[in-house]
């Protein structure tokens, strides 16, 4: 048979990096090429006795089918929570619970983007979202990244340029691939323009929690008056990613079109998990485990940039992330990263190039991701001293 | 904000029966609208055990980040399982475990079905799949319903007099709404027409291991020598809903665009439920479970069915189910079942009406939807009392 596939899948490509990362399978391979989060941080004793608990006393509260808006009571801790870490208002917001933050951007896009319509969005970005935007039949329009967030000008020029601008979609602090966070300068500009263009934002914050350095920036929700701002956290990087539970706050005038937008798609996110973050962030000790995860990371993070400045060429740039799980290094300017990732890969250490989070991935990138959160330390060492020499024998061609 | 929807959402419907259903929202109300299982069918105690087993010996394996295709046990497992059980062949066959039956649904619309393509449905059918069909842009052209599924010569008229026909959706077994189960004649009709118009068969069998009477009938998936046939099926009705799984067969040329739409979507399922699934088909009695849950049904349907016989008056149509949740009763043709079950809920019980479950909304119908798994026997004999009088009332004005 020959299958007609529908234009808006037909236009996401298999990820670019697949080939390469077939090559990087090797179980021997370092890898910096992934996004997990370090299994030393899920909270497993207390998963365990919890389940086992509910399991007890009540199992058919969290077997049966449940709200597709999610468990009241996580609803309820969650913006109980962001009003205080955030400081979101829930006075004209609600909240869902939904299946991980990826299913956060398919709602937001199902609901608000037509196909044909404009998505703008920093440039690299998350490949997983920009993905769930193709998937929709979305242009993608980049906006340069900047170590403080994308370039303003450039954002302008893609409002007045692009008629149908309908989203713009921002990972606000320690953003992925870069690591950058958007400054709290940029972020009233941003959203003023969001204003002044009258779209919407998709802000991600997967990694909010995750700050290790630096000062606290309320994300661009918190400005929010008029209700353009869709916010999206995850409980995968807090608790553990096969939860596949994250949240989303919006402007409740959108409650039904996302109630029925959660219905179609999957119904309801799994009670059980829903039920055991609610018990673990009410009544366990969630501060000193948000704290513990940042000390790891902040090590972690320190260990890598640290190697980083001692191993690789000096023509080699990159930032200090204040959280997060990633850091971008950048070659030179003009020089694509993928050859030099495709070598460092057979060298036994796998970045993913920067190309896989671009708009347009048809062009180059000399930036390449590290992940810092999964490797154990010694790999760490092991894998930034491969690299260093191979930036010098790189750089020195 | 004036939030611009994005029209595939604007064209669904909240459902036709929300508001119906606050009214049913009285915990005192006699609930045959819904479609839950009983709570009594899940294997709560094996799902303590495997989940503390795991949990205590090999926590990440369930906790960290897994693949989109499923947990590789899992499929192997359900692969020899439907070879076995409903004689599929996986020599060009792939199996996926997805977020429920509806997300099967949903990632087969994103597939296969641009905007404004014909899905071809039964008439009455499954609301949430309706609504998933609607929420892509395509256009749904209701096909009757008979004891012994669609009415054929209806089905090739829709197929030919629409261009763009890109997909049959139909629930071959105890169907929803209806009860009804198609025949085995009608099985191979419908392929065959199929084949004739060149079209895929979206084939949903959320209650397949349900059969409490007659005889197995295999499905049309496994007549399908071509690969159009996709194949849906739900771990919801035998294990537990709230676990959030289902799985998709469909022709190995997918594969790729699957696994794509699956990312864009919600990244992988709930690890730790498809562990447990696994588990307990591999290492428990699942047979034994499943012929439990069948004798469970088997006499809360025919105590309903009995109930009917005894109280209904003599001009509402019924047919006995062999398996599932539901049955559809009809009020005389022509005659609206809305007000009827809107009366019924003012006493005390609640259905659905056979509109909710229609391809076109804005009509009537003339069936109501009984469910039977759900209400404690004594509930069963006093609804069906309460609606048996209001029977003779009505058709008696």
């Amino acid at each position: 048979m020959e299958y007609k596939i529908a234009n808006r899948i037909a236009g996401v490509q298999g990820s670019i990096i697949r080939e390469l990362f077939k090559l990087a399978a090797d179980p021997n391979m370092i890898a910096f090429g992934g996004g997990n989060p370090s299994p030393d941080t899920f909270p497993t004793e207390e998963i365990a006795r919890i389940t086992a608990e509910v399991l007890e006393k009540n199992p058919s509260s969290v077997l049966q089918y449940g709200l597709s808006e999610g468990y009241p009571p996580l609803r309820e801790t969650m913006k109980k929570h962001l009003a205080k870490v955030e400081h979101l208002s829930f006075d004209k917001n609600e909240l869902f619970i939904l299946s991980g933050g990826q299913q956060c951007a398919d709602l937001v896009t199902k609901v608000l983007v037509n196909e044909g319509d404009v998505v703008l969005v920093e440039e690299p970005s998350f490949v997983g979202c920009l993905n769930t935007f193709r998937s929709y039949g979305a242009k993608l329009v980049g906006i340069p990244m900047q170590p403080d967030g994308m370039d303003l000008d450039a954002l302008e020029a893609a409002l007045r340029e692009n008629k149908n601008v309908r989203l713009l979609y921002i990972i606000t602090s320690f953003q992925n691939p870069t690591g950058f966070t958007t400054s709290a300068e940029k972020r009233r500009k941003i959203y003023e323009l969001a204003q002044k263009y009258d779209i919407c934002i998709f802000e991600d914050n997967p990694y909010g929690e995750l700050r290790f350095a630096g000062e606290h920036l309320d994300p661009i929700k918190a400005l929010d008056t008029d209700g353009r701002v869709l916010y999206a956290g995850s409980f995968s990087k807090t608790m553990a990613p096969a939860f596949r539970l994250g949240f989303l706050v919006f402007d409740q005038a959108l409650v039904s079109r996302m109630t029925v937008a959660k219905q179609c798609t999957d119904v309801h996110s799994t009670t059980l998990f829903q039920y055991i973050c609610n018990e673990y962030m009410t009544k366990c000790d969630y501060d000193g485990h948000i704290e513990k995860t940042r000390a790891l990371y902040r090590h972690k993070c320190d260990l890598m940039l640290s190697e980083m400045e001692k191993q690789f060429a000096p023509g080699v740039r990159f930032n200090r992330p204040e959280g997060g799980l990633f850091v971008m290094a950048f070659l030179p300017d003009g020089m694509d990263s993928y050859p030099f990732v495709a070598e460092g890969i057979k060298r036994g250490v796998a970045c993913v190039p920067g190309i896989a989070f671009a708009a347009d991935e048809s062009g180059t990138h000399n930036g390449f991701r590290m992940n810092y959160s999964s490797p154990a330390d010694d790999k760490i060492v092991k894998g930034v001293e491969i690299l260093g020499k191979l930036t010098h024998e790189w750089l020195s061609r």
